[in-house]
């Protein structure tokens, strides 16, 4: 209890900081949630999370969000969406979601910093982060000529090779849409066989055959050599006819076969898809599938975003690996704040 | 044979105009699934339907579509839709589809003026019309003092005495709406109980004490009076104790208990539903719920958009008969043409 009391700097005249409506996540599907949240009166409070904005403020232009035919900045949507959703009274505010009580009504919601707050409902809306690699020179020249974001920073090296680091469709996607700016693009992949769709497979292969793509498959990126000043400079790289080159590095047998080269490149995009940010979920009854995403019930009709959890909602990339679109995000965040307030308006009608 | 030759005037060197993707309608849904079919290189025709832009263009100022803080006039957000769309490649065409025949492959659309058309994929965002009561003087009325969206008219009533037609939350909502402009909102309905929530019949009570509104229960408007250069003028109404008081004129029994009476007010609403606009999906294998409304596959994942016909994709108000909102729509249309492409890519690769 001690530890409690003293945890509590969220605390407005001694009480623990209480909120009728806590969102986790400041992305796209959050905002929109506070958007219509705030315009219910359910006095929203959102947790940014350590990538506030989300995904969308890694975009340079926007596209196809609908009502922008001359494309939007993607931090300046967000900004937009911001204000807004501040106009109907929501609030945004540092803080990352370490814990969630779900046995305590109202919810007792933890932050990494400590502090403690109290909400009668909350919606999930922290996101998808991009994977990495965790190899020597990786975190240090993130944004510094390595990038999970091609669309985002593809142009940034004009004329230069660059490597792709992955198998599946978004790899292929990413690829084809560098050969625009790459001299040569790589793709780097550990095992023989591609995972992506026959219809990238086929994109990409026509792209090997123009010269513009090379595909180095059993391959897989040791270390990536470069300064935060210069950029990247080199990567070194394993490859193994069998696949897997790392694993056999392992074993004293299958170690010697293993071929090391290194390749000048100036960039490497990573494309090895997303990890939902579910962490602080993991205590509580909310049902996860086993890649971490959310399971809201769907279906038709209202209700949609509800999770297992009475009380608890989710919308946005947490939920839904599939589309992950700005504005198929923005939808399922209203629908989370349309959930929400039907479902606080019935507790209210029944707790009188 | 001969009659289809002379009905295919949208042919093109003399066989019928093929498109890749047809949509039909022309609302926020449809138009975001075209700005994503745009980018697909699908080629979309929308055909626009009777009411072009759909139900926002209704609506005056939208203030809950995320990333416009300051609000947007509905016909001007659809505007930039429609701008975005053909920047993308998509053509709007006037036509009312009035026929689909699934049970070809290509798929032939057949339009109210006679025109057919061919397409390998459907997105059906036909949208929801108001219901209306079908009474003398509605009709001609309809715009000129009577209006299914208190939101887009009530501003023009000023001072006056008001009509809302309708016992549910729609009903309840336009009703404390339009409290802002009204001298007295009076609310018809033909039961003695309203259907709508708690939450909205609280809120009514509390405005008929403040005297604000004042409810017609079991009562019935029979005929609008006026004319479309001096607004409605007064409406002759009908009501008996044991409600739907128009059933009770048919029997000569009760009919006599029937009390008849005119009221003075300057504006009547209808707030008694929607239609979806599913007609033209009548012999097809597409279901259909009760009310009319596209039954799509929903779940998790991809696809979600689905008709049970193959190559047919729903979104927006015609299958969303619970959420409606701008950026619901929205959301759903971009997956309609993400869910078209990939199942297109399908069909071609197998096709080779």
């Amino acid at each position: 209890m001690e530890s409690r009391e003293s945890r509590t700097t969220a605390t407005d005249g001694g009480g623990v900081d209480h909120r009728r409506l806590v969102i986790a996540g400041s992305g796209i599907a959050a905002l929109s949630a506070a958007i219509y949240a705030g315009r219910s009166n359910n006095d929203p409070l959102l947790f940014e999370g350590d990538e506030p904005g989300g995904q969308l403020t890694l975009t340079t232009e926007v596209d196809n969000y609908p009502g922008f035919p001359d494309g939007i900045n993607g931090s300046e949507l967000i900004n937009r969406m911001k204000k807004q959703a501040q106009k109907f009274g929501a609030e945004l505010k540092h803080g990352i979601v370490e814990a969630i009580d779900d046995e305590s009504r109202p919810f007792e919601i933890t932050l990494s910093n400590g502090d403690v707050y109290t909400a009668d409902a909350i919606i999930v809306a922290s996101g998808a982060s991009a994977r990495t690699l965790g190899i020597p020179g990786e975190g240090e020249l993130m944004g510094y000529g390595v990038s999970t974001c091609a669309t985002c920073d593809g142009a940034f090296f004009q004329g230069e090779d660059m490597i792709v680091v992955g198998g599946g469709d978004a790899a292929m996607e990413e690829a084809a849409f560098l050969t625009k700016f790459a001299d040569t693009v790589y793709i780097v992949h550990r095992r023989e066989k591609f995972r992506a769709e026959d219809y990238w497979i086929d994109r990409v292969d026509e792209m090997v055959d123009d010269g513009d793509i090379e595909l180095l498959r059993n391959t897989e990126a040791m270390e990536i050599h470069g300064s935060q000043q210069e950029g990247v400079d080199h990567v070194s790289l394993v490859s193994h006819p069998d696949g897997h080159p790392t694993e056999k590095l392992d074993d004293p047998a299958t170690a010697e076969e293993v071929d090391h080269f290194d390749m000048d490149v100036g960039a490497v995009f990573l494309a090895i898809g997303h990890t939902p940010n579910t962490d602080f979920l993991e205590n509580t009854g909310v049902e996860l599938d086993e890649d971490g995403y959310l399971v809201t019930e769907g279906g038709r009709g209202g209700g949609r975003t509800r999770t297992d959890v009475e009380g608890i909602f989710g919308a946005g990339d947490v939920v839904d690996f599939h589309y992950q679109q700005a504005v198929t995000a923005a939808g399922m965040g209203s629908q989370a704040a349309l959930d929400v307030d039907e479902w606080l308006e019935k507790e209210d009608s029944d707790g009188r």
